[in-house]
Order: C-alpha cells, then sequence, then structure tokens
C-alpha cells in the first residue's frame, strides 16, 4: 500500500489491480477486489476490447452484460504487441500490486508479460491466473470456458431429468466460482505480502473451482457406484435427502427440502400428518429417503391445494426451508431485488442507462459502493498514461 | 496472530477459526481458509454432530459428503444451550479470530452466540455470517438453502431445455459460491484488521452471490424482455454466441464453442468451410447468433464423423475451446483428476478410507497440503477443552 490507510478505508484501499480479464471469470474477480476498495484498471485491446465488450450489435453500445462486471474501472486500451505500449504497460507493471489474467494457456508467455517476466521487474506483483485447467494436469494447454469445463468436470451430467439428456447448466457456474477463488487467493496473498514484503503467482483452475459442488455427486460415487444415479431431476444429487423436489401449487412452483428432525416434524404437523411424524422409520434423513415417492405425494397433495404465496408462509411458520420458482424477470422487478445493493442502475454522464453488480461480501465497517459507471473503452488513457509519465520523471516506489 | 510466521507460512497462519457452519456453505468457507494456513476448530451438537455428519445409514461412519469439505479440522462437541457448554464456548472465541456460521435466521441470537454478544467479548473476532438472505432484504428472516434459493433467484428458470420444465441445477452452485465468497471477505476483513487492530461482521447471502452466474441472462432482459429466452438448454443463456452448444460425436458428446474472431475462422479452416470464414456477416458474434440454427448444422456434422478424441485435439490444435461430456464417474476415474491435488484419498489412523478435497486455490509460495483426516466427532475434545482451562489459570490474550 503506498498511503496509510485512514480508519474508515476498506480493507484493499491503496491497491492497485491491473484486470487484463475478459468475458467472466477475470473481470469478476477485478469487480469483487474494487467493491473491497482497490482500484482496477481494466486494460484491453484498442479497437472493440476484450470478447465481451466486442459482442455488441453494430451500432451498439457496451453490452449490458460487460457493464454488469465492469463498472467503477478505469479502461486503457493498450496493444501489448507494439514496442511502445508494451513499455507503458510494464510502466503500469511497476506500480502495481495485483495483475488478473485468464488468456488461454500460452498467451501471457507469447505477450511477454508472464509471470516470470513480471516478477522480475516487480516482486511485490501478486500475479493471478485463471486457467480451465491446473498447470499439473496433463489438460493444462487446453483452451476451455464455463460450457466446456461444464462439459468436462462432470456437471452437465449431473443436470436435467433422469429420462432426458445431459444439459448444459443455465447460470455461468464455472466462471464465477473460478473468479471467486480467485479473488480469495488474491487477497490471501496480500495478507501473506503484508508480513513478507513478496507478491507471488495465484493460480485457480476452473476445473478445480467447480469439483466442489458436485460434493452430493461424488458422495454418492464414492459410497456405493451400485445406487449412484446420474441426474435426479429437482431431487437431491444423492437422493439422500426427502422431501428434497420442487412441487406445483395451485399457481405455480414451489422448493422445499427437509434436512433436519426439527424441519421434518414441523412439516408433519403442518400437513396434520401425525402418524408420518411419529413414524420412527421416517426419523432420519436416510429413513425418509428411501419412502421419497410416497413423502413427494404427501407433500404434493397439500402444495397442490394452495397458491404459492400462502404455502410459503405456512412452510416457514412451522420453520421449513422453501421458496418460490421464480424467473429472471420476476427476479428483476422484485421489491426484494431493489431493496438490496446487487443489481444496481446507473445514470451515465451523458443521459443513457446502465447496469452493474454490487458485491455480495458485505462489511460491517463499510457501506456498500454507490452505484458505478462503466468506463468506454481507453476512457482513461490519457489520464493514465499521462500520470505514468510524470511519474517516470519523480521519484519510484513498489519496492 | 499469535506469533510471527516464519518465511514458509501460509497466508492464514495463526488463525483460528471456529467452524459453526452446516452442510456445504459454511463447512466450505472454512475448508478453504484452512487450505489457506487456518486452524480450524469445528463446533457441533454433541449425539449425531451437524446435518451433514448426522445423514448418515444405521452403523455406517461419517458420510463421504461430510468428509470431502471437513478433513483437517478438530472436532469439538458442546451443546451450546448448556451453560457449561456455553461457557467453554465463549472461552473459545476469545482466543479465536473468526467464527462462522450458517444457522437459521433468529438461531444465533436465541443460542447467544450473535455478533454483538461475541464482538463484546472480543473485538478482534470476524464474524462470519452466510444466510439465505442479506439482513436488508424483505425475506431476511426466511430459511433458504442451495434448493430453494436456486428456485428464488431465477436459477431454476433458467436451467433446462426451451420446450421442457425448469429443472434444479444438479451441481450445489449457491451453497459453493455462498461459501467461496464468504472466506473472500473472511480474509479481506483480517486484512483490514492488520491494519485497524479490529475485527467486524461479514456477511453474505445465497441470494446475492448466486445472482451474478445469470449475468448473460440478466443481460438479455435488461437489454430487451421481447427478445429474451428464459430457457437455451445447451445455447448460450443470452442467445449471443455461436457455436455454443453441446454437438453429438460418432461416440458421445462434446462442447464447442467460439467466442472470437481467431476461434471461429480456426473452426472454418478445420472443417474446410472458407466461404464461411470470408462471409462478412458471420465475422461477428452477433452475426453469427442470427445464423445459430445453419452454424449448429455445419459444426455437428463434422462432430458426427469423429470419434470424441479425435474430435477435440483437432478442435485444440484450431485454437478451438471444447471438451468431452464426462460422467462424475469418468471424473471419479480419470487420470487428469488424480493428477492434480483435488479430490484426495486419506487412509485413516483406524485403516478405514475416507477422500478429501483440496483448495482450488493455489499459491506459488506453497505447496498443497497433504491430504488431511476427517475427525470424528468431539474427538478433539479433551485436547482443546483441557488447554482452555490451562491457559485461563496463565495469561490473557485477543486484545
Amino acid at each position: 500500500m503506498t498511503s496509510e490507510p485512514s480508519s474508515a478505508a476498506r480493507p484493499l484501499h491503496g491497491i492497485n489491480v491491473l484486470d487484463l480479464g475478459q468475458v467472466y471469470g477475470g473481470p469478476y474477480c477485478a469487480h469483487l477486489l474494487l467493491h473491497l476498495g482497490a482500484s482496477v484498471i481494466k486494460v484491453e485491446s484498442p479497437g472493440r476490447g476484450e470478447p465481451l465488450r466486442a459482442n455488441r450489435a453494430a451500432g451498439a453500445g457496451d453490452p449490458v452484460g460487460f457493464q454488469l462486471i465492469n463498472g467503477g474501472k478505469s479502461s486503457v486500451a493498450l496493444d501489448l504487441k507494439s514496442k511502445e505500449s508494451h513499455d507503458e504497460f510494464l510502466a503500469l507493471v511497476r506500480s502495481a500490486d495485483v495483475l488478473i489474467e485468464n488468456f488461454a494457456p500460452g498467451t501471457a508467455l507469447s505477450l511477454g508479460i508472464d509471470y516470470e517476466t513480471l516478477h522480475a521487474i516487480n516482486p511485490r506483483l501478486i500475479y493471478a491466473t485463471l486457467k480451465a485447467y491446473s498447470a499439473d494436469s496433463p489438460n493444462a494447454q487446453l483452451r476451455g470456458m464455463d460450457l466446456t469445463v461444464q462439459a468436462s468436470s462432470g456437471v452437465m451430467s449431473v443436470n436435467g431429468f433422469p429420462d432426458g439428456p445431459p444439459v448444459r447448466c443455465g447460470p455461468s457456474l464455472v466462471d464465477f466460482l473460478g473468479g471467486t477463488h480467485l479473488a480469495l487467493g488474491v487477497t490471501a496473498a496480500l495478507l501473506e505480502r503484508s508480513i513478507t514484503g513478496r507478491g507471488q503467482h495465484v493460480d485457480v483452475s476452473l476445473q478445480d473451482a467447480v469439483l466442489p459442488t458436485l460434493t452430493s455427486n461424488f458422495a454418492a460415487w464414492l459410497t456405493n457406484p451400485d445406487s449412484a444415479f446420474e441426474r435426479t431431476g429437482n431431487r437431491h444429487g444423492g437422493m439422500r435427502e426427502s422431501p428434497y423436489n420442487v412441487y406445483a401449487t395451485n399457481d405455480g412452483w414451489i422448493a422445499i427440502l427437509c434436512i433436519s428432525e426439527p424441519q421434518w416434524r414441523g412439516l408433519c404437523e403442518l400437513l396434520d400428518r401425525l402418524d408420518l411424524r411419529d413414524d420412527p422409520t421416517l426419523a432420519t434423513n436416510h429413513g425418509r429417503a428411501l419412502r421419497m415417492l410416497e413423502i413427494d405425494d404427501v407433500v404434493s397433495d397439500w402444495t397442490r391445494r394452495h397458491d404459492s404465496v400462502s404455502a410459503i408462509a405456512l412452510l416457514q411458520g412451522a420453520g421449513v426451508p422453501c421458496a418460490q420458482l421464480k424467473t429472471v424477470l420476476q427476479v428483476v422487478d422484485d421489491e426484494s431485488t431493489r431493496a438490496v445493493p446487487m443489481l444496481r442502475h446507473v445514470v451515465n454522464d451523458d443521459g443513457t442507462d446502465s447496469y452493474t453488480f454490487g458485491s455480495p461480501v458485505r462489511l460491517s465497517e463499510h457501506e456498500p459502493l454507490e452505484p458505478l459507471a462503466v468506463s468506454t473503452l481507453g476512457e482513461q488513457n490519457e489520464q493514465v498514461l499521462s500520470a505514468l509519465h510524470s511519474s517516470s520523471r519523480g521519484s519510484h516506489d513498489g519496492r
């Protein structure tokens, strides 16, 4: 850190991040660090910018998908293949604390901005890499992204109904799990640097980051392959809990599960089925899972006689975890979405609208950041690069 | 930190974590901190332990799902509703750096271990909370878990085929995204504490943590609701990229996508379709997405004439991201899984087997931890609690 933060400073105040990230994983890592107090300069190719920014209709502005995770970052466009821009980039590296990259394997080396090269220039630099597979995997040199790692990790194979084909998970879980783990690694490395004074290489792979989400499935296969299932639809991935399903109400769908005995007893009392509550063979998850079809029928007979809002109120009152199934459009319009600082509307200087996410990480000592505008490609080129030229005539720092 | 770490110390060396987590989100947060160097004491109810440990068949040991994310933690069983155990717990809090809890709303307060109470006892404590919804949401008091937040967040609504119903995502993405964001918040708060000397409350909600994974879907609805889609099967959530799909080979399935022009040109050259490569209307993602059906046919005609392994080699050679679709059992058995320290086999002291995950966060200054044994419920009760009694006769710390 370049100065002593005030008592109100966020934990990453004074930390300078160079975000060379593309699409979701790298840029989301930088987004999380920014909301923890870091200053982020997003470095992209001149012309059309990184692939997510470039994916726009002719004549349109930066896509909303780009806006959502790039608010508040300065934008510098540099052609790293030109000598002059490469030199300017190395000057930025000298005063940076963190660099984030999720290029294809080999790209950073071919651009002359690999870890070894930059570490020699700035030993305090924390160099954060997100690749499809880790460096010690036989797949290390393969290109991959959210879609393909969903295939290679087993994620797709467990998604969908038992009588249907495997299917991609709708959310981009792989990219965002990768970016979040990377932000954790960077922050841990900053903590270490505060003691040692040295940076290091933080490395996360998309494949590694998504494997723990398959805990239920791995557990089933490792426990007994003969009783494990590939796809379980809306049921528990290990078929170890019941009720655990999505049930029809008279106006929609609700998800309900019980994982503990108080929840199960509360449900039985609400449904006036004291016989089930007092049945010793149903007193554990294991026992209930053996009678899953019967329990699903009992729950479903009750939910069909209620509307979703009433059913949720009654179930929550009985201590049973549950929720209405909502569409993305319903979530966008929901008052509960507007009440929390996650999906933010920004009016830009030129009067146009943009949307950015807040951060899921909330700290009691700090208010969430106000909504942050999205920089156009190269918007801060002059400001950042001229500061660089003036500081190179001044003092050196970063050691 | 209680002592000056050596130069080889991991970033969270000397940090004492109390893991009151249940099932996946809280315990995975503690798992990540442990692999960054923290010492973790897992505190559970006596008898059957937390719900994930309790979910075992009669006579069986701790379930594999529990093992996977609880290796290396000490286990202390304490009934927090008893005065004596509650006092012992408060003594543990006095020397703790981090507490993690993902109880139902209101439970921590009713147990007398809420943030305000524990902060008064130990102002350096970082108190980490994971709930279904954040404290400022109108849903703050609702109980929820992975399944139900998949429903409330819109995740289910975008998962599945356009002509089928919404379906739960197979992986427990919500719990693991929650736990990973929480570990990031804790580590950032430790960094802040290293300057201010004070702890704080770190708060993450499952709903907030999963929303960014719907970036493609939010973007589509916010850009133009008239052209947005609910479920897109194996296609891009915003229908903005092509090729982006799962394609049949002559022996299985492979996922393929192109997000940049070099990838698209490489694909066209591999498929000997220079006409498509040189077609200016196909030179951008936007243009290709408009001719998605045609492009899917072209790619699919080619993949059907190849086996999966050959197709992957050819496509990767052309710079196109792709991967084979694998089942969980194939991933368990795959040499690429055994080559990286993520899914680890442990032989316990009593000769039984267990399995634990490593950490996706890799740091160049530290080797991954060796596989870590799983403690039985209360295994360290005597060791931890007797140390407590002897230290209470000695000096005080933590201020």
